[in-house]
Parts: C-alpha cells; structure tokens; sequence
C-alpha cells in the first residue's frame, strides 16, 4: 500500500543485490518509517522475535526467505547437499522458535524443507528456497486481494440493507497490510471498499498492550487518506451501544474446525460487544490460518505469555526523541497473555479467499 | 490504609497547625510518595483541578475543607459576618468550577454554604464549617466501611459455595481508597476480607486511558501486601474465560433508578465478559451516587468526552524523571469517552452502605 505516496510491501527482494532482502521495521513505526536490511537466516529470525515483522501471513512469508538465505549461507560456504540440509534444518529450528504461537511460521518453514529436499546441489536449494518465498510472498497478496473483494461485497450488502450514508467498521489490533505482504486481512476489505469510492470510517481499538491499533492501523489508515478515529479498546463497547459501529472486522491468527478464532488479546471482549449489540463481527481468515486438527479453541489452544515489559514499559516520543517509560509501581506483578478465543457463537462469519462462511464445521472442513 | 507500613487517609487536618489540610498529592502516584499542604482555599481548588486529589467521594470532601480554609482566611482578615459570607460564597464558586462533572461537588458545597447561613460571626462560620468537613470525612469512612462489611459477606458466601482455596476478584479502575477518605468503595471489601485472613488475589485491569488500575489500585494492594496481577484490560476477558476469576467487582460514578452502572470507560465490555463467562458481577454503590432522577443509563446520561491527549500521551519514568511521550501517529484524530454505562441486565447487584441489593427499581427506590 501507500507509503508518503508511494507503493510499498512488508517485504521484498533487495532489487541491488539478492542476497539480502529488505522489510520494514514495523517497531519504529508509526514515530519513523525505516527500511531495514536482512543479510542472513539470523537477521531474518531476529527480526521475527523482535516483532520488526509481525503479522501470522508476514511471518511465514519472512521465514521462507530466511530458509532461502540459510540455503545461500549454505552455499557460500561449499556445503554438500547433506551440510546443505543439515546447515538448513538447523536454521528452521532457530527460525521456529522465535514465536511460539505462529502456526503460519511452522507451515512455512515445513512447506520451505519439504521443497528443499528434492534439491541435488546447494545450488539447487537455493533456487528452490527463493522460487518458494517469492512463490509465498505473491500468493500472499492473491489471498489478501481475494479477501478484500470478499469483503467489498459484504460492506456493499450491509450499505444497501442499512441504508447507510457512511459505513462504520469497528477493526481490533493490526490485522493490516503490515502483517501481510500487501493489503492486509481485515483491513483488505477496508482498502478495496475506499478504493470503489465507498464513504466509510474505521474506529481503531489501540490495542493495548503493543498499540498496533493505535501505531499501527492508525499509521496505514492516515497514509492512504483514509478517515479514522483511534479509541481505547475500552470505548470500544461505548461506541457499539451509542449506533457508530456497523460492522466489526478483525484478523485470526488461528481458527479452528469449529469456527472459534484466536485472535490478538481483547478480541474476544469486542466481540461479545459486537453480539451484545447486534453488530456483525467478522474475522478475515486466510484458509492457510485454519487449524483444522483442533475444534475447541478455549481448551485446545495454548495461549502465549509474552514478557510483562510490553504492558509496564511504553515507548513514545519526547520531541524528537524515542523513550521508553515505565509506568507501574515497580513492585506490582504483571502478567501479559498476547490472545484470546472468540467462540464461534460470537462470530458472524469467516472471510475467506473462497467466499464468506458460516462458523461451523460443516462449511469449514470444505476448505481442507 | 496502610503505605510504607505507616496509616494513612487521603485527607486530614494537620494536627501542628489547625489552619491548614494534608493531602496525598495523587499524580506523583505511583512514582512517589508525596504530602501536600493545603494553606488556602486556592490551594484546594488548584489541588481538585489538577486531579491530586481525585474521585468522587473525596472531592466532595476536599471542597468542604477548602470552604472551612475560605472561612478561616475570612477571620484572619477580621471580616464581619456579611463579608465573611461573601468571601466564601465567592471562594465557593471558584471551588465548583474545578471539575465539571462531580456531582459531589456541587453537593458537598450546598451543603457547607447551607450551614454557613446559621453562623452569627466570623469565628462561628470557622467552627461550623470545619465541623461539617470533619463530619463528612468521617461519613465517608463509615459508609465504605459499611459497604466493605457487606461485600465481606458476599466473598464468605462465595468461598462457601464454590468450595475456594482463594478467593479470585477482578476490578476495574481505582474506586480505591485513594478515591475515598479511606477503604475506598470496590477495594473496601477486599481490604475487609484480607483483615479477616481470607487467601485471596486481585486481577487488576489496568483501565485505560489513565491508568488508574495499574497505577492506583495495584499500588495501594501492593501497599497493603495483598496479592494482586496487573493485566491489560483486553486479557480481562481471558482470565475470566481460563476460570481464574471468581468475582468481579467495580466502582459506580453514577447508578439509575433501573440499575443502570455508569462507571468508567470499559466496565461495560467487562461486565459483558463476565456475564458470558457465568461470573457475579458487582458495583460498590454509596447510596449517595445513585441518581433517582433517571432510569435509562444509555440514554439520558450524558458521556463526558475528555480531552484526547490522556489516550495519546503517557506518563512514565525513565530513570528517576517522570516523563511524558507521545504514543501514536500525529495526524490520526483521536476520541476519548471517560465512561459507560453497564446495563442493570449485566449487574448482578449493587453493595451499598446499607446492604447487598439487587439492580431492580423496586429494590433501588426504597434506598431513597
């Protein structure tokens, strides 16, 4: 999407040498837009762990060209094809471990090792390890375009039967092109329906602990000119009881067989907001993001405890200055758990690259 | 209650000299520790505005003291009794500008400047006006001790039914003893319970914009040494659905003749989260906050809309220097609701000074 004006992605070859390739650094937004360079498998998983890029779709698309740059490290350092596997097996292990719920990251890497194997040469590993990022990468923006005109379609139906003016969407946390290649998840439909020349206005839940609400959908919305009002996720309930909100939107980094959606922490409260209101509630799911081995997403999926640091330390700007603050009695324990589940009771439906579907196993298993 | 060991209110007389009033000025909190002297009723009304003191039961009580320092400044100036009544009635009208919404306030001052009417001279309006601030303060200690006693009863029925090893709470914002004289009205209970050597934990939200659960609340429990976890208001709904929560439990700004619960900025979403997860939820409800007038809290209350830099700037320390910095995109426009309003159907009942009652007109109106 737009950038200052111009076109970028999350992600991309570096066009001047292709052994490296770039992202932007997601941390330092919305305070300064950073490009930020990745020269081997290990920038490539620091960069994941240290949420320079995040999103379930990025993260995968990241790791298959860090598997790609583990297989050139391979190479450049005339492995055989059997060091060659080793070297990039071992790579996976550490590209795995940077984040333990993302099971986009373990698809990508097992989908990268699956390819590799049919490699002769360290040469041909690496061929096939970039051919299969780049592969991932356009997919990607295919899916996420592909959920956009989806979605288009449901904000079109609910402008006609709600005789709107100006559709209201409701979105939670960054489910946008930020934590894509392009286009985003649930702000895709957002950016497909201005495009058309839809009125529209999102209110953005800041999402606490990170803010990606606030830092980041905020910073996408204003650099396409989209209208926009950032809330605490505590106003989000406010504003559903007050007639703003039309439709809620949002990601999912999980959804199971039987339509319940993990999702970015305090989505769950938004949805019961949402039911409690009559609002629809939408979750854009990618088919590669259904865990079709599990039903029960309450009891079923291990929620992430990420460091309390993210809850009790806020970075912001003092003039020109980036500074960490901390805010809490020293003393007092925190505990910060990064998800929750919206059971699929809550949800309205699933918004797919193949169509818009009901929350229930019937519909879902067809997507295997 | 208690800080560093020693106890405390959050305001009194200073016992050295009559003629001026200690506070705890609230915005060092929780970074410091610091008392304040009040010499002057200008000193009171800057001390409301600038929210060193905050919370509606101790505003009101602050604003009674400032009229007995506006009536002592008129003695010291050896006014007759028509001046004298003058003076405060003019100082009474700077202290009712402090804060637009407190309805305390407002009441707090009636009801000294009514009792002023009586006095023949300058000395008497002294006497009667520290009378009636010392007898509100001790009214406030009284009533919240009530309600404590009360809620004591319900957690012992709690423990009692569900068969607890520990009692779980979660509460949302300060209605804290900070907000009071002392005891506070949510936290009363809690402090009672732990007096009476009942194991409990406190899931403390940290309530958003200002932050006055995970920097008041978790303050005066960690000051207390009572058990207690600062959560991000959006995981409030995630303990709730793990079965870590037994009760929940928040204070009222404002409660309607149905039940209705205005309280701050995502009480709402959580008294819905409750609700969904079979959990009883309460309001700490002095009787003096129920408003007999209206029945429709989503209705006929008018929301205070608060200026936006409490979302988008905080407040922090790095090192030793309290810090503020800003959080989000410059450009993005940004709206900041203070309260909302629980429907009666979401509360399960309402403790009160004079008992435990349910959210239901019958039952409300006799409090009258």
């Amino acid at each position: 999407m737009l950038v200052k004006g111009k076109h970028y992605r999350t992600i991309w070859q570096n066009p001047g040498n292709l052994n490296s390739v770039f992202i932007i650094d997601q941390t330092k937004l919305p305070f300064s837009f950073s490009v930020k360079e990745l020269k081997n498998f290990k920038d490539t998983a620091k960069a994941i762990e240290r949420m320079q890029v995040r999103g379930a779709p990025l993260i995968g698309v990241t790791a298959a060209f860090g598997i790609y740059l583990a297989a050139l490290e391979a190479r450049s350092m005339k492995s055989d094809i059997k060091k060659t596997i080793r070297f990039i097996s071992d790579a996976s292990k550490i590209l795995s471990q940077t984040r333990p719920t993302a099971v986009n990251l373990f698809w990508a890497i097992e989908n990268s090792l699956n390819k590799i194997k049919t490699a002769l040469t360290a040469g041909e590993a690496v061929s096939i390890s970039l051919a299969n990022a780049q592969k991932m990468a356009e997919d990607d923006v295919q899916v996420c375009e592909a959920m956009g005109m989806n979605g288009l379609e449901l904000f079109k139906l609910l402008y006609r039967e709600k005789k709107l003016k100006r559709l209201n969407i409701l979105t939670h946390c960054n489910a946008g092109w930020l934590a894509t290649v392009d286009y985003g998840t649930a702000t895709s439909p957002i950016y497909k329906a201005f495009e058309s020349g839809m009125d529209l206005h999102v209110w953005v839940e800041e999402t606490r602990p990170r803010y990606q609400g606030g830092k980041l959908t905020a910073w996408e919305l204003g650099e396409m000119r989209i209208p926009h009002t950032i809330i605490t996720d505590n106003a989000g309930g406010y504003v559903m009881q007050k007639g703003l909100v039309d439709v809620v939107i949002t990601g999912s980094d999980r959804t199971t067989l039987n339509g319940d959606v993990c999702n970015k922490i305090g989505t769950y409260k938004t949805a019961l907001a949402a039911a409690d209101n009559n609002i629809p509630f939408f979750a854009a799911v990618p088919v590669s993001s259904f865990d079709f081995n599990i039903k029960d997403g309450i009891n079923e999926i291990d929620i992430e405890e990420r460091n309390s640091n993210e809850i009790t330390v806020t970075e912001g700007l003092q003039g020109k200055l980036i500074r960490k603050v901390k805010i809490f009695p020293e003393k007092s324990p925190v505990k910060n758990f990064g998800f929750d589940i919206t059971p699929s009771r809550l949800v309205t439906g699933l918004i797919t690259e193949r169509g818009i579907i009901h929350p229930r196993k019937s519909e879902i298993k067809k997507l295997k």
